[in-house]
């Protein structure tokens, strides 16, 4: 059958399992699929940032060898995939599923990336939320059973991003203090019914599509901060907690501006988590850094991130409880152009250490 | 919460389920999951063609009245999932999960089309395949138990697309014999856990990503046969079943050309589909019309053949078993231009009428 590989699996065993589905929009497991490997792999300048030593590859070289940035994008995948599952110690052949997807038109560095592992592939359109999207569905489907291993993988890149949806590099145009630059990185998550104790996603959230009304493409932390206020509104009330109940809740890249509309939309509703949140696109560069602006962005913002330096932090017990609720812009320039306002999602993944 | 409507839900009672995950690819639902209402909507094309009696709306005007051919296509959108859920005498707030995706970047026409719905939203990318990958997505989701209704939606728009992957419509440009009409359509199926009998997903088949070196663009039969054989082989072999053992074996987007190679690649594994097969693409439109060339192509093409002639027949116990494979090509313009070739994936679904 031309380039397929066949892979020797023997037939799962059947299969009894609770799901409780909380309220409107939480999804609360009772197994809780189990992260048994996750891997990250960025560019120059996320090397040199505040969580370059997080990092499990830098790549001076953007470019990663190749002759595009799309292809050097997908190369990123494949690299922090197979990070993962070294870290899981499993082969592509063990993995059943992969939720993959990424910024650029028709998802390519996903499907041009990962396509050599054979896995079977559903892509995933959540922007920048990507990573939060691809984890909650991969561990749907290890906790339902219809999966013993899956995979989330997600990217971006700044090249391939700056030439799609504003400006070809060479152009060296000006960016406004509210856009943010978007990250080169990717990482990868395995997600296994293994029974071992330790990090797990123990529920997540499905967002919403919110639209604020936002049209400028060079404020997309604005166009999303409603998306982000909703979920975690929506999240905490489906479970019944408050935010002093999680060590940590992690925005994938409202930036600066965009987390401070977040957190007037939520005092709006008596919900202040100023104490206890970060923001991917705010921990991942300097603050002092001048191009900078408002923050990284882009699905390997959070991705990268999360799959480093947050997740480390967990297995090493020094965060037990961590919300992170990726953002993700649903806008195209071309619709954008037609004026169109800016809509924005967020999904929640709850990570948790368990004993 | 700005534009956020909050919906009154009760919280869903535990569910205890099973799912037998059959071999290395297949799905195998115990509960089955229930069609409750399924939606068409085309343009004035394909209410020209042979399965014009069976959609539930055409639209002479493909503008839909807009501005732009893309919010032209999220119209489209907007509507067949409307008129599925009047068909299940349902309301937006009912629905648990809405997986939807198109052929447009950042899959446009899905978000800006189903927003106002404010339903809780998880975009797919499949390409042409999107059809049977959401809904994959949505059977699991209820059968698992995660949700008690959820929905599939995709679509795809002649004018869109054109413009998108090869020229304005103004340029005037010959198109090959090979190359294919994108449908002016969107199908919306809606799922539930509802315990009537009559038709129901059975279970399904994810694809893995098939690259068979195809690097024409105006060949994507070719690109995708490799991968609609591929699934189908998978599939027969997972269940231990044969292609007499179903009433058709519908591909989604293969044309001409496509569906002989898919042929000749079974026939390779003994495996002929021949007397049972067809393809949406040469169904929607008249073979006889020269605009046609290799046949209908598109997410829409799929969505609107089957969530009309295809399910209306079922509804109607003239066709009681099919095996729904729809096919995708994971491309861009961008990254064909680049001198890569078109990977293919194919996701399966079996329809089935349950007495």
């Amino acid at each position: 059958m031309g380039k397929t590989l066949f892979f020797k699996k023997g037939v799962s065993p059947q299969k009894t399992l609770m799901i409780i589905r909380k309220g409107k929009q939480t999804i609360e497991f009772t197994d809780k699929p189990k992260i048994i490997g996750f891997g990250s792999v960025v560019g120059k300048k996320e090397g040199e940032g505040p969580l370059a030593e997080w990092f499990d590859a830098i790549h001076d070289d953007v470019s990663m060898g190749g002759e595009t940035w799309e292809k050097a994008e997908a190369q990123l995948q494949k690299e922090s995939l197979a990070e993962a599952m070294r870290k899981a110690n499993i082969k592509s052949q063990d993995v059943d599923l992969v939720f993959a997807g990424d910024l650029l038109n028709q998802c390519v560095s996903s499907s041009y990336g990962l396509k050599d592992y054979g896995i079977p592939f559903l892509g995933q359109y959540g922007a920048c939320s990507t990573m939060a999207q691809t984890m909650a569905m991969a561990s749907i489907m290890v906790e339902s059973g219809v999966s013993n291993i899956s995979s989330a993988v997600t990217s971006s890149h700044f090249c391939s991003a700056e030439r799609q949806f504003r400006f070809p590099l060479q152009y060296g145009g000006q960016r406004t203090p509210t856009s943010q630059w978007t990250v080169t990185g990717s990482g990868s998550v395995i997600l296994s019914n293994s029974k071992d104790k330790g990090l797990c996603v123990s529920d997540v959230c499905i967002g919403k599509i919110i639209d604020m009304g936002i049209t400028d493409a060079n404020n997309m932390g604005a166009a999303m901060a409603g998306a982000a206020a909703d979920s975690i509104f929506q999240y905490l009330k489906d479970t019944n907690t408050n935010p002093s109940d999680y060590d940590l809740i992690l925005t994938g890249d409202l930036g600066e501006v965009g987390t401070n509309l977040m957190y007037e939309l939520l005092e709006k509703e008596n919900i202040n988590i100023r104490k206890r949140h970060s923001d991917c696109g705010l921990l991942i560069f300097d603050k002092d850094d001048p191009d900078i602006h408002a923050g990284g962005s882009g699905c390997g913002c959070s991705a990268s991130v999360v799959c480093s330096y947050i997740m480390k932090k967990m297995v090493k017990g020094e965060l037990n409880s961590v919300l992170f609720a990726a953002t993700g812009a649903l806008m195209s320039p071309t619709i954008v152009q037609q004026g169109e306002s800016i809509p924005g999602i967020s999904h929640i993944v709850h990570l948790q250490n368990i004993d």
